[in-house]
């Protein structure tokens, strides 16, 4: 186990890598705990939960919606939890974002630690504070931003991950490679998934390695102001595709990288196109589609949170150095007009 | 027009005392602004809500919950409000309350400001952060602690403010007298409540000195580890007996006043329980009534948001001079008793 703490504004998070799920009987009390989980999970892991009070949502961003966040009140208030209590999210993304964001509001605010039990939950959503709900068809509409107590990863929940949530976890760690760490892209780069799925001291590396890059770069910018939009990388076009198709965000986020990158090439001198591309696609993702361009411009401008005006696009200038570049829609479209088409 | 600056630990508040709504203008742009208040208050004063878009809540208590939170966002969406909108709360501590709330956690928290329109919000709802709804029976179950942008005080709007509001809020003052200001106790001992619905000048005064009275307070323990639980003084038993009889908030806080007078008679050697008898009286409050004391020791114990074990009971060392001490409920129920008797 390896024990890390990052010090953001008003809480200090204590990171444990490498650790055992049964640490968090250290960390917190047992008797004032309550464990958020999901029904994939909680069936994977039935063992695990025992001698702990555990709420289990249904699976899934559709559950992410204030019903569930209702339903999960209720359930705390009948089981007594009060301003000592402590809750911890052990799951993927929607589990860390709903539980994170009830631990916020429930009796203005208690305690809360997180298990994330996906890639991607280990590497990008359980850090950095952010948390929420949607709000139709808004993603994220409601919530805030407040640091957990603990973060405590435990691999060996992983056996159980589905094949394309790897991928998809993977997706965000390609981007923390691109904005911030060519060393890491090389990495990425000499190895491939499978070998990640089955050497648990490289996954801690590379795992450690992305929490450590996502929590630096929300330690500099927390309440969003510059440097963590990079962590938007892909996200832009991604987000405008993800809904219409049936994408997963990993997908629509490799996608997003591949229009960024063309974009770079063009307002950048990005010379890695290629380099991006290939990368994408040795860990399983796609690097073109066909969409609709018309439809994409229209989502990026109508994005609900985007003050209005120009784009505040991620670009490269080189692998692992991404910088924020206001973009009107005019300089966009014909990028995206052209990675659209079925062929390139 | 008075104005002070307030700085708490994330948020500097600027309070605007004796001020006119017209100002709203010049402290958030009306463009990207929208009001929240209930429709009492939007009947009285409709003419000064032109030109400012305005969600209508209906009024009271009963509405301070999530469904009306949930109705709110939907129409924030709908109207389009963004990143850079400002939420200002019109109306008394249920406006104010909710409205800080859907500011906190809309996009991840959005600008907020007040203008209280009764006593209460004047003095004690609108300062200090705390926002939040109820949960069926459980007041201020859910919410957070966020400070407001700023505050805006337009006495004009008192003037619609039923006499029974007038009486609600001045528990409050009589409350702040208590705790921390003996020379406030003489002020109100020399007046009566009429002169204050009169007198502009003598109504600014007070207002002022009870705002900054609580914000100091708050400001020195935002997060209430101490000295802001004397404002709790006279809500313990308060809060126990105000949902069970047709009891307003501040006759409810009125008895309580008295009961932990008679605590602080027993165990702090308090010498002015008549003195303090009289003043809520004065202002037209119950010293005493009939209640069930056996119930109300069950509810105060049995307080969702009370750590178990003894109780921290707000006591008087002398008018003026508030002192949290811990009591057992062996130790308060023998008072408890005693004043809940139909003849003392
Ligand atoms: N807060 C942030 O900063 C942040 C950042 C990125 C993403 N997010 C959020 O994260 C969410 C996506 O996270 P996610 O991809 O982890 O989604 P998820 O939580 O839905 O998990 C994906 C699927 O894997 C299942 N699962 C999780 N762990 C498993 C395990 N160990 N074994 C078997 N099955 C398991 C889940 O039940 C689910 O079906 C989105 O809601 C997104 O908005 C938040
Ligand atoms: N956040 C805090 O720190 C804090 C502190 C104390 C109380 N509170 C909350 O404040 C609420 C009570 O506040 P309140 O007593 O102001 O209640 P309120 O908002 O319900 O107002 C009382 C009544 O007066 C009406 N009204 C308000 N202003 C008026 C005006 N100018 N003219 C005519 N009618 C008017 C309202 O419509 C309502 O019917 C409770 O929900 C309580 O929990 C919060
Ligand atoms: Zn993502
Ligand atoms: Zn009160």
């Amino acid at each position: 186990m390896t024990t890390k703490k990052i010090t953001f504004s008003s809480q200090t998070v204590n990171y444990y890598f490498d650790a055992s799920l049964d640490k968090l009987a250290e960390l917190t009390n047992p008797d004032n705990t309550f464990i958020i989980t999901d029904e994939n999970v909680f069936a994977k892991h039935k063992r695990k939960f025992t001698n702990w009070r555990t709420i289990v949502l249904k699976a899934g961003e559709a559950y992410k919606v204030q019903a569930t966040v209702d339903s999960v009140i209720d359930q705390l208030i009948e089981l007594g939890a009060d301003r000592k209590s402590c809750l911890v999210g052990v799951g993927g993304g929607v589990v860390t974002d709903i539980t994170g964001y009830i631990a916020s509001i429930y009796m203005r605010g208690i305690q809360v630690g997180f298990v994330p039990t996906t890639i991607l939950a280990m590497v990008d959503a359980s850090i950095g504070g952010k948390n929420g709900i949607d709000v139709g068809i808004y993603k994220n509409m409601v919530g805030l931003i407040r640091q957990p107590s603990f973060l405590l990863y435990d691999y060996s929940l992983l056996k159980s991950l589905p094949k394309e949530e790897w991928v998809n976890g993977f997706a965000e760690i390609i981007k923390h490679a691109c904005i911030k760490d060519a060393a890491m892209f090389k990495l990425l780069e000499e190895n491939k998934l499978t070998a990640f799925q089955k050497d648990k001291v490289l996954l801690n590396q590379l795992i450690q390695r992305n929490a450590l890059l996502k929590s630096k770069v929300v330690q500099q910018d927390e309440f969003e102001q510059g440097d963590r939009k990079l962590l938007n990388f892909g996200h832009t076009l991604g987000h405008a595709i993800e809904n219409s198709y049936e994408l997963s965000h990993g997908q629509a986020v490799a996608l997003g990288m591949v229009v960024a990158a063309a974009l770079s090439a063009e307002y950048k001198k990005f010379k890695e196109v290629e380099k991006l591309v290939s990368m994408i696609q040795k860990y399983g993702l796609p690097a073109f589609a066909e969409f609709d361009a018309v439809k994409a411009m229209q989502v990026m401008q109508s994005d609900k949170k985007r003050v209005k005006g120009v784009i505040h696009y991620v670009l490269l200038e080189k692998i692992g150095k991404g910088v924020v570049t206001p973009l009107t829609p005019q300089q966009i479209e014909p990028i995206v007009k052209k990675l659209a088409q079925p062929s390139k």
